[in-house]
């Protein structure tokens, strides 16, 4: 099984077999690369482990490849990185059939060859029980500035690069009936919230788009300092870049982009939009912020990248924590949501 | 339990902070490193699960945060490469101690900070079962050249950097008396071995000592090109470099390096210690060929690394396998072991 699959492996590495950075690929003791002249290394790493943060029963093996790849291309979009090369450590029980490797290593090609990111080594060892995957990223920048989350400073304005929440109430959605498949059919209970609801929040969640695009050109823009990727929720990733930051942040509650698809499936789960939207991980959307000066250029540049406005939710100011303003007043959010607040 | 894991990584990682080449590391979303210029990058890494790789029955923390080290700079040693960064990704569950954890990344560090390798990112998440363990490594290298498999020629010798078998044996001896304690302190039925052989046998597989300077040193003789380092045993690592480099070998019992410690132990455990040279993994020596002429050169390097001279124990040829020779004729044993030769 170990041979079978490393060998599915080194066939979608060599799919990269043109990429001139590449001297040694997998099957070396090490992959031998070559970084361009004055570069920065970007490198990091997520682990996905099955019954934690996916669960084979509604993630099928395609979107897991691109979710794998999705997540670590996500934190090279929040420096404003290129990613340029990836390692894949697998610890795989016994079980999954070639035609699930087949379409996780498909899928996983797909997110990578999208940002020109070839596959060079890794290690896939047997697991007991459950399928483990780390995905390890390598990439450049230029020069030496890149995006942070230490970078904010009081009365920039805080831009979203998309909708919040959606992710986690897709994957609610998903939990409650197992697989994409049955979901979009249409089983009776489903009826009360479109199929065309739940394949946007179960896509959300299966298949989130990772803004390195987007990153790459707020840095290029040299008027964006500070950034992060949201994946644990605005409450805790705003939280994240204040605390770094040494400042506070103040939202409007009005103001949190929540779809009108988010609505309808909130109000069919029973649990508010806002919660979804301010606690809900996994939404992969870049968190920035800007000076007053040059928002309406990076507006713009944000705008052509992402095909609508990106959505401004708040400021940066003086202090600490993370404030959420309703009509009943402001209450610190910070690492905590909505429920918490009402 | 998460959070105060991230702290110690924290902390480890702090005890790198006078590293200029870290722009950014752990609590990023990328760490943002400085290479330095005209080297290649090197990249390797590797996963170890409880009960396939480890057990921690017999495998005391700090010895597995020194072994997690030492099974990658061994890849680092293999191309002749400087380890630079690491990144540590960990699937952990319930139930280990802040003592395990301590000790376990002092374990770590030492070996680590011994290359000058910085911690610099990783991810840490929760297991259902087992823990997992994943350590990354960059390095450099130096020009265009690199030790490599695929460069063995055809009456090239065979060089080894030491004693072979010597982890397996030790592994057996573990599982047997379920941690070093318990056998150091010498129960009955360990009594027919000596300690100092136990202790011996049980430290080279809890502490297996990486050749990296032996690596690097070798790349910059110029004269060595083809190396591997010996994890899955002599039989199946010479076999893959035979194979990658299209060439086949001929390795004489006689010369295979096996130690008084091995023998005595092979009586006890009633395995044949060719058995163990031949087939037992991870001893982490390095394997290399070097030309006729450049024999004796190389060897003075290497004796004044390692403090004995290398083992020479066999030759390349033109052809296909790995040929042992006995008093009895020679038998093809690439990917095999000594039983099968019998």
């Amino acid at each position: 099984m170990e041979r079978d699959l490393i060998a599915r492996i080194k066939r979608l590495a060599e799919s990269s077999a043109e990429d001139s950075s590449v001297l040694a690929g997998i099957g070396d003791d090490c992959a031998v690369l070559v970084p361009r002249p004055d570069r920065r290394l970007i490198v990091t790493t997520d682990t996905l482990v099955e019954s934690i943060h996916f669960d084979l029963e509604y993630f099928d093996p395609w979107h897991l490849g691109r979710k794998t790849a999705a997540v670590n291309l996500s934190d090279a979009a929040a420096v404003g990185g290129s990613p340029r090369w990836a390692l894949l450590n697998m610890a795989v029980p016994q079980g999954l059939t070639g035609v699930f490797w087949d379409s996780f290593f498909e899928g996983l090609r797909s997110r990578l060859s999208q940002y020109g990111v070839s596959l060079v080594g890794g290690d896939t060892v047997s697991a007991p029980e459950r399928l483990s995957i780390s995905l390890t990223l390598i990439g450049e920048i230029k020069g030496g500035r890149w995006l942070s989350r230490d970078s904010a400073k009081p009365d920039d304005l805080i831009y979203c690069s998309g909708h919040l929440g959606e992710s986690a109430a897709g994957l609610e959605l998903l939990k409650r009936y197992q697989g994409t498949r049955d979901t979009f059919r249409g089983r009776k209970a489903v009826h009360r919230i479109s199929r065309a609801v739940l394949k946007r929040l179960a896509s959300r969640h299966l298949d989130p788009e990772p803004r390195v695009t987007l990153g790459q050109a707020l840095l290029a823009s040299g008027m964006v300092q500070a950034a992060i990727d949201i994946s644990d929720g605005v409450a805790t990733d705003l939280a994240h870049m204040c605390k770094n930051s040494r400042v506070g942040a103040e939202v409007r509650a009005g103001e949190i982009p929540v779809s009108r698809s988010l609505k309808s499936a909130s109000r069919f789960l029973g649990v508010s939009p806002l919660e979804f939207a301010l606690t809900g991980g996994e939404d992969f959307e870049l968190l920035w912020t800007v000076s007053k000066k040059d928002r309406s250029e990076v507006q713009k540049i944000a705008s052509k990248i992402l095909g609508h406005i990106p959505f401004h939710i708040g400021r940066i100011v003086r202090g600490e924590g993370v404030f959420l303003r309703t009509s009943q007043g402001a209450k610190d959010i910070a690492y905590q949501g909505y429920e918490h607040c009402i």
